[in-house]
């Protein structure tokens, strides 16, 4: 079974990504983004996407409930059913899927981010939240029987309520639970870079444990994605490709040697 | 098997529904709407639902590529997704799901409405069609396992595109293809009413004869779902009850002999 990442990026190749699916010799789940869609919707209904940022410096988006509705239109309305279609298009026969439906993403609620408010110190509680647990009977049963599930948030927290997730923390807890021996990172880069200005820069290939000393010196949302990235590979993974999602066929071009290789 | 469609007004008793829901000794599927949602989104975003009359003097919504988009944000985005999750909070393990997943509804775009446009006619295309088959196999195996699937709108066309269609169309082709005895329909009113502008007029019960006959003398919405009403009746249902989706227990209210009750 292969296990795609897809990123919810503006100039991510959805027709590209669900022509390479109906290519595959094995079954695959995938799990994708929709933070330009999102952005998009939100500015659309006057109440744009906010962040905030901890006393310890990280900055990530804030999740109240409005920003809960217009995330579950995007991800799990507009972008998930027009991935479905595409694939149907390509005789895929998707499922599009939240980690709500049948419980198949469970998680815990985020405690709350500590930030500085002129000056005080206070915590600032969000409908965001860590995947614990996976409901594996319902992805194995759809695999076996020949479907592709496309998987997207929000997931369920430990009150059964709706909450926003890193799609990262998914697919590593994706990985865990269900073995994945291989998983494709379809981002909107040729894959991780040495020099982030310099999309020649391509790192061709990472150990493990120089996957670790990189996260420690990284910041933000590729920190995060560094830090998932090692859990995989501790976890049993072989191989992670991080590759380019806007390319003509960005699954073959994974496939096929191109973007980064980490292996353990 | 007990099959329920659930209307899409403002003013439907989701959680009310979801805790009906736990208390069945029966599996159930649902077939909801979101047509108050889909309204306001499309109001805020500044595109209202448009509507056109035929020149046989029948009124439909106008679905264009717009209106499809904010039809599959409201109905599979958000009220899909808040109707699991409030079905997840009372213990019932809901899948959200369109007719687009996994082929689950198929149908055929319709060729188009004949409109009189200042005195030319002229034929609409929009984005709507007909259901014509279900993926019995999928819902089969999610009633079985103990799910309970939340169906809606977009379905696939004979081009695996998606299109809207009448919610009463699915149901009534629900109800033939899984051969449900007992069909309830929880509308934004007492039940069938004998005066639509008397709620206390609600009509107790009917003969398939009768609602036939009715079908023939009223117009509109009404007029398709007495006719969809009048398909299942003939196909081996034996009761379709019609009653408040508003009140404190729908469901229950339903089933305990409130609102109309039609037997073949």
């Amino acid at each position: 079974m292969l296990l795609v990442k897809v990123g919810g990026g503006a100039t991510i190749n959805l027709p590209g990504i669900a022509r390479d699916l109906a290519s595959l010799d094995e079954p695959a789940l995938v799990v994708h983004g929709a933070n330009a869609c999102r952005d998009e919707l939100a500015q659309r209904l006057g109440q744009p996407t906010q962040t905030v940022t901890s006393v310890s410096g990280v900055s990530s988006v804030l999740t109240d409930q409005d920003a809960l509705d217009i995330l579950t239109m995007a991800y799990a309305g507009l972008v998930n059913k027009r991935f479905v279609q595409l694939c149907q298009q390509e005789g895929v026969n998707a499922v599009g899927l939240t980690g709500l439906d049948g419980g198949l993403v469970r998680g815990r609620r985020n405690a709350g981010i500590r930030v500085n408010d002129n000056g005080k110190k206070r915590i600032v509680r969000d409908h965001s939240g860590k995947p614990e647990s996976i409901n594996e009977e319902l992805l194995r049963w759809l695999l076996d029987a020949g479907y592709t599930p496309l998987l997207t948030v929000p997931i369920l927290d430990e009150d059964n309520r709706a909450v926003s997730t890193e799609n990262d923390s998914i697919v590593a807890l994706l990985q865990k639970t269900l073995g994945a021996r291989r998983v494709i990172h379809l981002i909107e880069a040729p894959g991780l870079l040495e020099d982030r200005d310099d999309p020649s820069s391509v790192v061709a290939s990472l150990r493990l444990s120089e996957l670790e000393a990189r996260s420690r010196t990284t910041r933000g949302r590729l920190q995060r994605k560094l830090m998932a990235l090692a859990t995989m590979t501790a976890s049993g993974c072989d191989e992670i490709v991080i590759a380019d999602g806007r390319s003509e066929s960005p699954l073959g071009g994974a496939l096929s040697g191109e973007g980064t290789r980490i292996r353990a």
